[in-house]
């Protein structure tokens, strides 16, 4: 399934996509996605609906965030060697973890703020990992089965306040619209491989970012299964897996947004999205 | 006000103690506490209820954490300059950011839950800030005004996992029960000063902390107009402001948490907590 949320900023309804590929209107059949509405339970209640008997959006509009909210915004930093590499960091050990406020949770088409002091706002396509089902100490070979489904996640950052700022990456990742995510959410049963999905991010049109997820340096069921042996996964958590090589920080010279920049980007079979940059008011 | 949440664990509810320190059922009157439940605007419309005209709950058994969830469950580090040094580090230029997952809450009474592979499980007093509402860009002098209340929370925290095993902190911050938060959240209008609390924390029965909140390297108001240049701060947010001096990492020997042992930790005015360590199954 293809489930998405469209309308007004704060007023997103859930919806799903059909064979056809049209919006229809799952308001009333299903609380709006977060949390236990995207267990795999919840899922499945979905599943079991006729998605021809729903009512066609005529007119869908802006289509928001896939999710609602997030009980947790998760990363896993460095997580392609040829982008580690661009960084000047060591390629890690052990998958490195973050995350990113909660609220900087945004819609895939809606503009990115270049918060106020910003002179280092940076792009990173992402493979986004949905969790299903409370997930603590989960072997490898379980992490998938309490994965609810993927997503497409610009896990835009500012590397001055990332690294220039004394401490922990929180500080980079954390601006409102640094996490446009969708515009689907893909439920599991529809990515058979996630180490094998193509991911690209262009800047005004030129692609400057262009990989794969074979490519990572710790698949999504190591890290999912790494993650729960140091904390409770819960039903729409949130976990950006890592960006590929062609960030504006790795760049020489290095090149960072600017008002009216554009960004495209897409996971294949995830959904594309398209960000505008402007100031943060 | 100190507001609370009684009952057994997932089936809380919301209460207030009256001026006899009796519990009062909030039940029917507010949605359980968490998110836009602790705005400021909501804590205005609980101040408007007529406590004495509520429900006395004769036996409220188990207190729960004073949230029911958090959007975030932000932390400051190293914001004492003693626990600073104690560690060995820096006394930081700016405030240190970092998270603990949001499933890491707890009750103030429950047991924490020494990881299974955990060989320095700590503890940390500290002083924890709701946030009211909205906060992005506010200065130090209006920040106050987005405080919704204060809470004790004892910041637990697993050192190998935080330091040792690649990259940020959040690693050792996270675990279930690493939050327990309460036992009430009590408004910010009964809170004057936060810079003037006494905190503390004992090992079975032996005081290890005990330090003033006016040693704050960074105070409440810096911090929060601080985080609100990076990030949007939201209600039901928790600030953990940072820890004194005398956490096991910081002995010599050092030392850790094993089965058995207990905690007591008070934040002056907003209660005191107790919690047995036991190993995770």
């Amino acid at each position: 399934m293809k489930l998405l949320r469209f309308g007004p900023q704060g007023q997103e309804k859930p919806g799903i996509l059909d064979t056809s590929g049209a919006v229809r209107d799952l308001s009333g059949k299903t609380p709006d996605f977060s949390g236990d509405a995207v267990s795999l339970d919840a899922l499945d209640a979905i599943r079991a609906i006729d998605v021809d008997s729903l009512p066609v959006v005529e007119n869908p509009g802006r289509i928001g965030s896939c999710l609602a909210s997030v009980p947790n915004f998760f990363c896993v930093g460095l997580n392609y060697a040829k982008h580690a590499e661009e960084t000047g960091a060591d390629k890690p050990a052990e998958p490195i973890l973050f995350s990113k406020a909660s609220s900087s949770l945004s819609g895939p088409f809606d503009e990115v703020h270049i918060p106020r002091t910003s002179k280092k706002t940076d792009w990173e396509v992402e493979l986004g990992v949905v969790i299903g089902r409370e997930t603590l100490y989960v072997s490898e070979a379980d992490a998938l089965s309490h994965v609810a489904g993927y997503c497409t996640i610009n896990d835009v950052s500012e590397r001055a306040f990332q690294a220039e700022r004394g401490g922990q990456w929180i500080k980079g990742k954390s601006a409102p619209t640094f996490g446009p995510t969708g515009p689907w959410l893909v439920t599991a049963d529809e990515v058979p491989d996630p180490q094998a999905l193509r991911l690209w991010l262009s800047l005004n049109g030129e692609v400057v970012q262009d990989s794969d997820t074979s490519d990572m340096i710790f698949s999504v069921a190591e890290i999912v299964s790494y993650m729960s042996q140091f904390m409770k996964l819960m039903p729409g958590d949130i976990i950006a897996t890592g960006t590929p090589s062609g960030v504006g920080l790795g760049m020489n010279p290095q090149r960072f947004l600017n008002p009216g920049d554009v960004m495209e980007l897409e996971v294949e079979g995830l959904g594309k999205q398209r960000q505008e940059a402007v100031a943060a008011l």
